[in-house]
């Protein structure tokens, strides 16, 4: 049997009990502001629990988005060679080379809201191992790639978008959220990219499979990582333990940037409170985990294309409310007369 | 009694009989290109759906978002006086000077969108009379106020969203919703700006009045909106209908905003299919109204500011859409494999 407390997950532990909490007088700032500005009190609704959250996990008042940066994290499995995606293995990285020339969906909405975007390729061409016979990974490759994850939160920047391109994923995810969270497998796995029935069919049954294989060896969620997850989920799951500590919030994406986030809540619930959940996937998986880890999302528009998408619509509203709240006059300020007394 | 069919109206009556229908070659060519974009089909949700409507009002393949505009329609009404509003009538020229300076929550949101602003003055000064007691207004004066918020579809702009500002207007709008729709009163009125239960026993009680003075007379929706509307909705709908004739997708705010669009669904419900709902407001009878009009709102976001907010957060995500579908990649100009067949 694997040993499950080596070394290098005990750093990662260690990163998670030594999390910071939130700014509470950077929150009661923001909040005092927002009382004073030329509206009715709670009339901006989810745009001001934004900017109180931003506050809290910047460490600011008022917050601001300055450098907002959407990761895409991108990885192979090998998982996939057992036909659980309507798209071939190779489209992920002809997928990423899209994504370097500025052709994928995610480069036309961080060139709608100005986003920067960086795209961590890792390992591509070394898949992972066929999480129905093996463990997905070594304890020392998932916790280096959790390490060269946490390399995302760099460049000074104030709010990470996570995403992911990888054939096959999510059928990883929904293995994860299997292990992390239990119930019916069906309830999990869904059509990804455009199963038909009979694909379905079999994808249920492969991360039946696999939950199989590793049964007994799951109770520690680091352990589920390295036995169902990929790279793309173990770089994740770094990047937002390390923009926790650099005090940047993280908006993640759709069902498998979930699955790397539920890693972390599994550890420690408080550990993804640095996170707003930017849109619910239609997979149908990912509306049962944000409600499993009571978690609402923003937005709820049927995507379900990964590269980040969701999450950079998310960050356009994220940025506008920070904005909002900074450039708005005052009552005072403006000479607007506030509530009436008795009519 | 007044007559409901004098000359004003008719004109009115025949621009909604006018009205062109949907592009249907420009949606089928969005669609034809949405097959081949590197992307799996369907995974952008609701935004391939935004970029077909998009093409159908405008008229063109690929649509696009270069002259977004908010109108903000102003106006005061006599009912305010009977304490419907958590705030003093005084407000609504204090709001548009604020709105002149770039204080207000809008003005931020427009920058921080890059969308066009005017704002619509209805003769703040002179409010319209009390709806419990009389007509909010004489046809000639409805009218010409509909012709007036026509006024807003100029300029070139190839998308509106519309919104408004008046102290005492949910109170209005719940009695035109009451008046079109049905139902119990209480079921549309609600909090406004932060009533008290006090305030909001008031609210009902000054609709239920309203509409019993008008009892007998509200069969024609044009006569709904001269006697219980205001002149931002009259403006309002105006705008709607000339936005239609123009070519000009609409985007509509919350509660007051929709029941402008309700007027014209009452004429026609397809005097609206060029009108998207950006998002449902907080006040309760929205969601109803939206529900029996058949209308998903873009956004959900427990908001209730009015100035045109919600319309302009979905503007972005509208206009993010159309440079998404016109600047992704085909599968074949980036070599990307399209679905497996069989594994």
């Amino acid at each position: 049997m694997m040993p499950t407390s080596a070394i290098p997950f005990d750093d990662i532990r260690a990163l998670v009990r030594g999390m910071p909490g939130p700014d509470l007088a950077a929150a009661e700032a923001v909040r005092a502001r927002d009382s004073v500005l030329t509206k009715p009190p709670g009339a901006l609704g989810r745009l001001e629990d934004i900017v109180v959250w931003l506050a809290e996990w910047q460490g600011r008042a008022p917050p601001a988005v300055n450098r907002p940066m959407v990761a895409i994290f991108a990885a192979n499995h090998g998982v996939a060679a057992r036909g659980v995606s309507a798209f071939p293995a190779d489209v992920t990285r002809q997928m990423v080379d899209n994504f370097g020339r500025g052709g994928a969906a995610i480069n036309q909405l961080c060139r709608a809201y100005d986003l920067g975007l960086k795209v961590l390729d890792l390992a591509l061409e070394v898949p992972t191992a066929d999480i129905v016979t093996d463990a997905a990974m070594e304890e020392a490759d998932c916790a280096a790639t959790m390490a060269f994850g946490m390399e995302a939160v760099a460049g000074g920047i104030d709010l990470l978008c996570i995403g992911e391109m990888g054939i096959g994923n999510t059928t990883i995810a929904a293995a994860l959220f299997a292990a992390l969270f239990g119930g019916d497998v069906a309830d999990w796995v869904g059509r990804g990219t455009g199963l038909d029935d009979e694909g379905l069919a079999r994808k249920r049954e492969v991360v039946a499979a696999a939950l199989a294989f590793h049964r007994g060896r799951l109770a520690d969620p680091l352990e589920v990582l390295r036995r169902l997850g990929g790279r793309e989920l173990a770089a994740m799951a770094g990047a937002v333990l390390a923009a926790r500590h650099a005090r940047v919030p993280v908006i993640v994406d759709g069902y498998v940037a979930t699955a790397a986030a539920a890693v972390l809540y599994a550890l420690d619930p408080a550990a993804v409170n640095h996170c707003l959940f930017g849109h619910v996937s239609a997979e149908p998986g990912h509306r049962r985990a944000l409600e499993r880890m009571g978690k609402a999302p923003l937005l709820d528009l049927g995507m379900r294309l990964g590269e980040g998408t969701g999450a950079a619509l998310a960050a356009g509203i994220v940025r506008a409310a920070a904005e909002t709240h900074a450039g708005m006059a005052t009552f005072a300020e403006a000479g607007v007369s506030g509530k009436s007394a008795a009519p």
